[in-house]
């Protein structure tokens, strides 16, 4: 059986706390269609609410589901804007090794996965990212209509990233552009299919530049890897000139605000100069820079530049989940620690991050709950042990929270989680299982 | 209702994962009486078992409760080396600011709080890491007959620190080291109750010592903070003629094996010298340490000393959960990307530091599962997605569960959780919720 998303015409989320308030939301479609505090209600029957008089005006809508929001609060869910999703096959397959081994192992894995892995790698990490909130991925990764197979059927949202190297050879190259302009001819509902150029050490000036190029023609995006460890960072500034990694791209031409770039640990002034001047996206990974020991991202400098900053998981075999609520603690712990200040980064600012951030930089009307914005949204569970006591939800959320505390999530104004859990989600684990048996 | 915690005669774990294998496993009164492989089982009815006949011998043993073991891994639970448990109604009240802004507010907040205040926040800290794993804690705290009450009634163990600054006056002083030894008289099942000495600010070495003295005539621990900031560090050496504060504590004679050190930040050679010399045990508090941007504990510097190492939360003013598996993550990752090198530190010997460790270190014949052990345990959901692929538990556990992955929990023999649900939970849930209304 496959995962069946029911189709509704109008959810009424009921008596739910959303900043300060107890309000009830009306999603239509795909949107936030209404939002009252929840003592507008003058009537109230199973499928029908009609709203106090205002002005003479009586509004009455009609809904088809109803989601109790009682000791809930409605949050925007997660954008996890760099993964490698069907990674989550090597999560534990190697560990606590030295950079080059580690490599070594996983390369000689992944090589291994077929098509049909790929389905089900992904599909296992999309089940993960909505039990912990996560309703958009940037993906990077082979196969990708398998990624977009996985991703259709369980409705989350995702920037599918063709992954592109020189190694790859010219044939496979242009397939796989001739693949990105096919399928963006159609327009797909959640979907994206975006050129991701790997990295520098990888993919030769030409190929950035078509990589772009290509991203322009269809509107989509730009994802890459950059100035992710140090040794790229030296070996770029030797072979270009002095340049830095960031320089080095821009002065090729290739950063813009659809430039979705992750990691960019090794950054200096000028550099983030370059990032805020193209708003291109920095893509904040702080799990699987500390667990490859690659560095710390620069925060603080990237703020003072006002840079697009978003936050992500990367792939399991280097965090080993892509859970984005322990990725914003990640984020404010490591800050405060690495600039030696408790307030260098605060929670508000990394929730907005791992939210509305990664909604904007994807051209997404989403990431906040007000009318008109599309509905993705989690239903958090106040009475979970971390979420009291409750002085402020993003608090709570941030700093103390875990998977378990998501109740509900909706994407794209459909269900796709209610009481923690996800459709089909047995069959999706127990099909991952067989992948331990090496 | 108070928490009822029901006395078996024998629990049978059957067909569970531990290590390699499936076992069943047989806890009579406090203890592993018996561990054997699942296909070893002759003949099994409701409530007996027969072991197949060995050496013309067979073994017959009845048995109260059954847990099915299926699809879950057995591991020991967690000892938390350091906490103060009551804090917990204080998560999230104070956020983001600079430390002495910060510390104003918690001074503020915490001197409202009253003993019944310190019951239900301990209850609420209780249910919150028998929910991630944790059956032992060494809390540091006021109103210590609460803590006791909690910990008597939760079934959990604990090791309850009475605490001592010079600020509390000769008479408090005096009133709190008689009900130590009044309270060690007698053998107490599950709790320790010993003198935790605050920090080398707030305790002159008189009353370091008269802590030390008593904690030798009761047989009990000395807990302390030491080393957490680099201001203390620096205060101390001014102070004391240049010594360090390990070297203070040292010279004054207040370290050996069943010192409990929290923090333990600023060390240099020579204090990881005394405390491999002395055996007292260094606690690690990444997430403390972190977020208060106070520095990283020296886990190599420590590791090449073959000190004793153990793991704790701290409290959630400064965590904000109590969480260790959250910690063991932030231990392995803050490590590697502080030291450079992925290897630095081990998933396996964080597990280690967070289970067997903190057992030893207060004496518990506990932390690993064989026959003749404290029967404290886990039950960890294999079927949940963290958990999958499962090439090595530890490493699953480490680097990607969280606390959605413990299903059930045995402490001193006694069920505490199955099916991931603490008996009252909540009730004191909904107790705790009261104190955010400031």
């Amino acid at each position: 059986m496959k995962n069946q998303i029911i189709s509704v015409m109008r959810i009424l989320i009921k008596n739910i706390l959303l900043d300060k308030e107890i309000v009830c939301v009306l999603i239509k479609d795909k949107k936030f269609e209404k939002i009252f505090k929840a003592n507008a209600i003058d009537i109230q029957t199973n499928n029908t609410l009609i709203l106090k008089e205002k002005e003479g005006k009586t509004d009455i809508y009609e809904y088809d589901e109803v989601l109790d929001g009682y000791n809930k609060a409605l949050l925007p869910g997660f954008y996890n804007l760099h993964c490698h999703a069907a990674m989550n096959l090597l999560r534990g397959y190697a560990e606590d090794m030295p950079l080059f081994d580690w490599l070594q192992r996983i390369w000689q894995r992944e090589a291994e996965l077929k098509a049909e892995d790929i389905y089900n790698g992904t599909r296992l990490a999309i089940v993960e990212m909505i039990k912990s909130g996560t309703l958009f991925f940037a993906d990077m990764y082979w196969h990708h209509k398998e990624v977009i197979r996985a991703v259709e059927e369980m409705g989350i949202r995702c920037d599918v990233g063709v992954s592109f190297m020189d190694r790859l050879g010219s044939k496979q190259i242009e397939e796989n552009f001739d693949f990105i302009k096919q399928y963006n001819k159609d327009k797909h509902e959640r979907i994206s299919l975006s050129p991701a150029a790997h990295a520098i050490y990888t993919c030769s000036k030409d190929l950035y530049q078509k990589c772009y190029e290509i991203s322009k023609e269809c509107n989509t995006f730009l994802q890459t890897h950059l100035a992710e460890t140090k040794q790229e960072y030296e070996d770029c500034k030797k072979n270009n000139d002095g340049y830095s990694p960031v320089e080095y791209l821009n002065n090729i031409g290739v950063l813009d605000k659809q430039s979705i770039v992750a990691h960019c640990v090794y950054f200096t002034e000028k550099d983030a100069e370059i990032f805020a001047k193209t708003n291109a996206v920095a893509v904040h990974n702080p799990c699987s820079n500390m667990k490859l020991a690659s560095g710390v991202f620069p925060y603080s400098l990237l703020k003072k530049y006002n840079c697009n900053m978003a936050l992500g998981t990367d792939g399991a075999s280097s965090n080993n989940n892509l859970s984005m609520i322990e990725e914003m603690k990640m984020a404010c712990l490591l800050g405060k620690v690495f600039s030696q200040r408790a307030d260098s980064i605060r929670a508000k600012d990394v929730f907005d991050m791992a939210t509305i951030n990664g909604a904007k930089a994807y051209n997404l009307q989403a990431g906040a709950i007000e009318e008109g914005m599309l509905a993705d949204c989690i239903l958090v569970d106040l009475d979970n042990e971390r979420m009291q006591p409750l002085y402020d939800v993003v608090y709570n959320l941030v700093y103390s929270a875990d998977s378990s505390c998501i109740d509900t999530l909706i994407c794209n104004g459909k269900i796709l989680m209610k009481n923690h859990r996800v459709n089909n989600e047995e069959e999706i684990i127990t099909i991952a299982k067989k992948y331990a048996k090496v």
